[in-house]
Formats: structure tokens, C-alpha cells, sequence
């Protein structure tokens, strides 16, 4: 059975086609600048790369030349081949709490949902909208990044605020990245031949960690928004929020600014001028303090979520890296293993050394045999979580 | 000697007389309603406490007042026997590393400093002038809460946010209740017969949990304010800071309800409608789920920085619990010990069920000989630590 797996953001449509349940990525690609003049797109295909331009007025249109696309390169003999589409939805809020058909009922109440986040909702929906009226056969699916920590227990995902902030304004922890931490924790389930408890550290340019026991989540580091927890490329993660009121008042910002300044001008890229990891560690490199410095806050607030989820867990069985930094970053890797020396975590430098993007080896475990608890660097895979979930709904 | 130490806040001024270097406390009280019509103080000398009314147009006027008490009691022959008089600064910023005598450029800095700390520098300010008028004899010490934490690292006090915020506007952890982490800090020091690695959970209505190594600050939960860290009686604590533009849009509020809602409207009393832990407690105990919950919530979030700061030690020799909840709240920190059982902490009942402010015994050990980290509940004294302070620069 074929597959589609996509994500569709404001001006833009990623994919992926599986053969199902193999899971053979029988092609991916992008689309950009949909809705903007000069779109463009990218179809990988058999080690191969099409690029073309093309205008793009919405996503229906990006739809209907991406099956034309698989038409002419023969990963599907007719539209109706592909039997199931999983849409990548962010906010699901406490209204989801796996995946779903995309019914219009369902389509509208993600709309209603948007207020939470207001730009990935409505490109979602617009995605699938244009994805029912071109793929008509096939069932569409919505896969939410909130689902799997519709888990966490209310003391945990309660905020500490005036209780109508949450009852009537829906205030509360919903975390993101869901998809890629339950990825994580079904591979783990293998790895380790059963559900253990398990630190997950989703590190990229966003980032996120989850506690996860007996294959469920029991906490997340984002929390209302993504915003919360890890210090990111552009967010600030947790913070004293009486600095809002305060700088507010001395810069004249409005909420808007605010908004803005603390998602997209804080993080790395507020301390050093760089969002990248690999730009920052090179400023380091070359003698920068306050990139020096930067690393040393992003290690230790990841480290800082380790020891919390180590003691809601009451221990841990493994650790888990993942996502752009985890899977790549061997400096960051080692950092963080470093300040876990204390309770007997062995880093296994060779193995740490060999496991990066552009080398062979992509995954397996960083920690010597002796380690108190094994630590893994395991590659996400978001857009095959969608996949299955598409895939479940349509077998 | 004689010393006083006092505590001037914008509309009232706390003090005690003590005698050096015996700390014995000679005499205790508070002036009310000072500025405001309806003036009133409380003395307490020898076991008896005396009420009175009296109009206290400024902070001269109560000190004057003090004084002519003090010579009344005989605690005093003339104002001149008062020899040092050290005064409570909330907000010393990263200008004060230790206690200072108020020069004229000290007050002047403290009053440059109160953009960071509106209400309390000021009343400080209007505390030392009054004091200096009237007891012209003695040599005014300023003790600063925010001293003790000026040894924490920058990668711990920096936040990852834009930073000329913290190079032009001075946002960056300053932490408080510093005078309490430094008084159990050398009281621990006798305890244990050597510095060793702490970690102090100051819990009353405000709250805040420091990390201690080798008698100095390591980190400290609050931040930039005292709104950070912890779930305190109406302070929010840690929450997702991307909530304040949100709500902000929803319900319409300025920068100045936000800070007053997180601020007094938060915490144990935003959920539950009461503030006070036995308040709350007995909520639970009717039978009130929210009550449970926040005081799950407030536990927790205990146990979160306990965590964090067990991983920042890397292991830590003793924990100890102070201040109002922390010395007389027995269930609380029942639950606090329950959480850190899978390290080895193993709670003593009966000592536990010993220790409140309305029993006999009021400090000392609430584990067992064999428990893997002793766990003290210690009275602190700010009080006195702004005594022994003053008469450091008097003796």
C-alpha cells in the first residue's frame, strides 16, 4: 500500500511517499513558497533530484503536481493508489490524544484550535484541505505533535497561575515534538526488548526532553508552546517571566514584540548572533566567551531536565540523543555525558566519535558496557510516525 | 555591644536589639502604617509585649520612636550605645559581593538600583536615612539579600535572551532570601564540622532552594526576581513565559496586571483561593482535588530543583528545609522525603513529627542514621545574620 506522509506549513508542503508496511520511502520532497510568487519544488526519487519552478497559488495546487510528479515517475499508476494520507498537525491541544481521520468536524475544530498556535494550525488545515480534493480515495489522517503527551498527569501539566487561565483560556503544559519522542520510545521498545523508563532528549534547533515509563509519557520540557524549557537556535526556553513586565516597561515593547523577540531573537542566536550549533561551537573555537559560555548554558539546561525526569522516574533505564544536534553534534554529546560522570555514565569515546550525519554510522549506543545507564544516539523519524498512523487507518 | 538589625519596608519597619557577640536578642518589634494615618508598634522585651499607637509620618519618626522605647526599657542608657545598625537591601544587583557601609554613594546606588526592585530598594533607602538621623553614633551596614549569590557562574545567572538585555538592562539571575541561604549556610558548616555540598530549601510564602559548595552559592532558584523557580503562596514559579503575550491578547491586560497577577495572584492561592500551606492543606484534607493538586504541584516542583541541584553538585552531603513551611510543615516535607526514597533518603517519622514551631524541639535531623543524604530542618535567622554583619564593621 502507498503512503503519504506530509507536513504543510504556511507557504510551504514536505513529503514523503511509503510503501507500506515495509516502509520504503519510495520518494520525498518539498514545496516552497506556496502562496508567494516563484514557488518551487524538490522530488527525491531513486537517489535521484527533480527541481522545478512552478507557481504555487495554494496547497492544492502543490497536491495536485506532486501526484502528477509520482504519476510520471511511475511510484503510482493512478490517484487512487495512494490509500492513506497522514497529516502532520502541531496543536492538538487536550482534544486529541492519538490520531484521528480528518472528518470536517475534526478540520474545524483544528481551526478553533489555532488560537494556540496560530500560524501551524491554519497551514494545516489548509494542507488538508487541498489534499481531499485532489487524493479523494485515500484517508486522511491527522497525526498530532501534542498526542502523545496527552499522557502527562494533571500536576504536571497544570500551570501554577490563576486557575481561569486554564479553565476558560486553556492554559496548560501540551508539548510538542510528540511524534518524534513516541518514534523514539517504539524504536527503544525494540532496542531494549521491552517499555523501560527512558530520558529522551530531542535536541535540534528546537529542542525538547520527555520522560517516558511503560511506553507512555509522563513529562515534557515544552509546555503551553514550545517555547518552554531547553534553551533553542532562536527561543529562550525557561526564563524568570517577571523579565517581561520588566522589559516591556524600559524598551517600550508591545505583547507582539515580545512574542517575537523571545521565539525568534533569544536562544543561541540571542547570546552569540548565531542559531546554529555548528556556527556557535566554531565561534567558541575561535575564542569567543560568550559563545563559550552559550554552549555551556544550552549543555547544562539539558542536563538540568536529565536530573529532573531522573528523579520523577525514580531512576532511568536509558537515555536517548536525538534529532539534528543529538544525532550529529559529538562535542554536545560528549558534554553532556561529562556532567553525568558522577553517577557512574561512561561515555564510550569511539563510539561517540563514529556516530555523526555524514558518516556511516548513524546510530547505537555512546556508552561503554559498564555505564550506570546506557546512553543511544538514535536518528528520529517524524515523517514515518505519520506514515504509520496514515498506514493503521487504512490497512 | 549593642546592634540593631531592622527591615524597612515602604509603609512598616521590622527590628531587634541585640546584644554583641552573644546574639541575644533584647528586644524585637514592628512599626506599622508608617506615611499612612493610624499609626501603630509592637515592642517585645523580656517575655512582655507592648502595643501603641502613635502617628509615624516617616521612617525618622518610628527610629525616634525606637529609641525613646529602648532608653524607656533601660535596654539602652543613650542613643549612642547603639553601635552598628545594619539595614536589609533587597536588590543589590551585581554591585554588592558583601555587606557595605551606607555612604552617601552607597544609598544613592541602592536608589539607582530600584528600577530592578521598585517598592523595597526605596523603603530601604527611606529606612537608612531615618536611621542615620537619628542614630548618628553607630555605623550603618548595608546587608544585601541578593550578596550570597554573586558567586554563582555566569552560564548560571546569564538568560538566553537578546543580549543587551543583560548588558544595557541588567536582566540576569540575581536570586534573594540570600541572607537565609548564607545563615544556614554557616550553621550547617557547625552541624557537619566543614563546608560540605548543601542543598538549602528556604519554603515559607515566598521560596527558593540553593545549591551550596564549600560555603558558597553554586545556583539559586529565583531569578532575575523572586517570581522564579518554586510555586510559592501567589508567586507563579517556572511557567512557559510564551503564556504572558497569550493571555495578554486574550483578556486585554497591560504589562502592569501581568506583573501584579503573577506576582499575587498566582501560585497555591491562583489555584486553590488560599495561600497559606495549612490553608490549603485543610482544603485537601475537605476533600478539595485542585488543594491536592497544587500541593502535588508545590512538592514536585521542590523536588525538581532538588534534583537539578543534586545533578549540579554532582551528589550533595546534606539537604536541609527552612523557613516558615520548611520548619513547621510536617507533611510537606513527609511528601518531599517520600519523592528522594529510590536514592536511599529515608525519613526518621517520629523525628519528622517532632520538629514544628509549636513544639519543643524546633531543628535537627529527619532521617534515619542509615538514610544515603541527611536531611536538616534549621530555623533560619536573617535577622541575626544582618546583626553579626553590622557588628563585623563595628567591632
Amino acid at each position: 500500500m502507498k503512503v503519504l506522509s506530509v507536513n504543510a506549513g504556511s507557504s510551504s508542503l514536505k513529503f514523503k511517499c511509503y510503501e507500506m508496511p515495509e516502509e520504503k520511502v519510495l520518494a520525498s520532497g518539498v514545496f516552497e513558497r506556496i502562496g508567494i510568487s516563484g514557488g518551487i519544488y524538490t522530488i527525491k526519487f531513486n537517489g535521484e533530484k527533480r527541481e522545478k519552478k512552478c507557481e504555487l497559488p495554494d496547497h492544492k495546487k502543490a497536491f495536485s503536481k506532486l501526484m502528477e510528479e509520482l504519476l510520471q515517475l511511475n511510484i503510482i499508476s493512478s490517484f487512487d493508489e495512494i490509500k492513506a494520507v497522514g497529516h502532520r498537525i502541531v496543536q492538538g491541544a487536550d482534544h486529541y490524544k492519538s490520531s484521528v481521520i480528518a472528518t470536517d468536524e475534526v478540520v474545524k475544530d483544528i481551526l478553533d484550535l489555532a488560537s494556540l498556535a496560530p500560524l501551524h494550525n491554519k497551514a494545516a488545515v489548509q494542507g488538508i484541505k487541498g489534499a481531499k480534493e485532489v487524493i479523494k480515495s485515500a484517508v486522511h489522517v491527522c497525526v498530532f505533535d501534542t498526542a502523545f503527551h496527552q499522557t502527562i498527569d494533571k500536576e504536571r501539566y497544570l500551570y501554577a497561575l490563576p486557575l481561569n487561565w486554564y479553565t476558560e483560556y486553556h492554559v496548560r503544559k501540551y508539548g510538542a515534538h510528540g511524534t518524534s519522542h513516541k518514534y523514539i520510545t517504539e524504536h527503544m521498545k525494540e532496542v531494549l526488548e521491552s517499555n523501560k523508563k527512558l530520558i529522551i532528549c530531542h535536541i535540534g534547533s528546537g529542542g525538547s526532553v520527555s520522560a517516558v515509563k511503560d511506553g507512555k509519557c509522563v513529562d515534557t520540557s515544552m509546555g503551553f508552546t514550545p517555547n518552554a524549557g531547553l534553551i533553542m537556535g532562536t527561543r529562550c526556553g525557561d526564563i524568570d517571566v517577571s523579565i517581561i513586565p520588566y522589559i516591556m516597561s524600559k524598551k517600550g515593547y508591545s505583547k507582539d514584540d515580545i512574542a517575537m523577540l523571545i521565539n525568534k531573537e533569544s536562544g543561541l542566536v540571542g547570546l552569540t548572533g548565531e542559531s546554529d550549533m555548528r556556527d556557535v561551537r566554531k565561534l567558541a573555537d575561535e575564542g569567543s566567551n560568550i559563545a563559550r559560555t552559550a554552549l555551556n548554558m544550552y549543555v547544562d539546561r539539558i542536563v538540568d531536565y536529565i536530573a529532573k525526569y531522573y528523579f520523577e522516574l525514580k531512576g532511568v533505564d536509558a537515555i536517548v540523543l536525538t534529532a539534528g544536534v543529538g544525532e550529529n553534534n559529538i562535542a554536545t554529546r560528549k558534554e553532556i555525558l561529562e556532567r553525568l560522570d558522577f553517577l557512574g555514565v561512561k561515555i564510550d569515546n569511539n563510539a561517540n566519535d563514529e556516530i555523526a550525519g555524514f558518516k556511516e554510522k548513524h546510530e547505537g549506543l555512546i556508552t561503554t558496557s559498564d555505564s550506570s545507564i546506557p546512553v543511544y544516539v538514535i536518528p528520529t523519524d517524524e515523517e514515518v510516525m505519520i506514515g504509520r498512523d496514515a498506514y493503521d487507518f487504512a490497512k
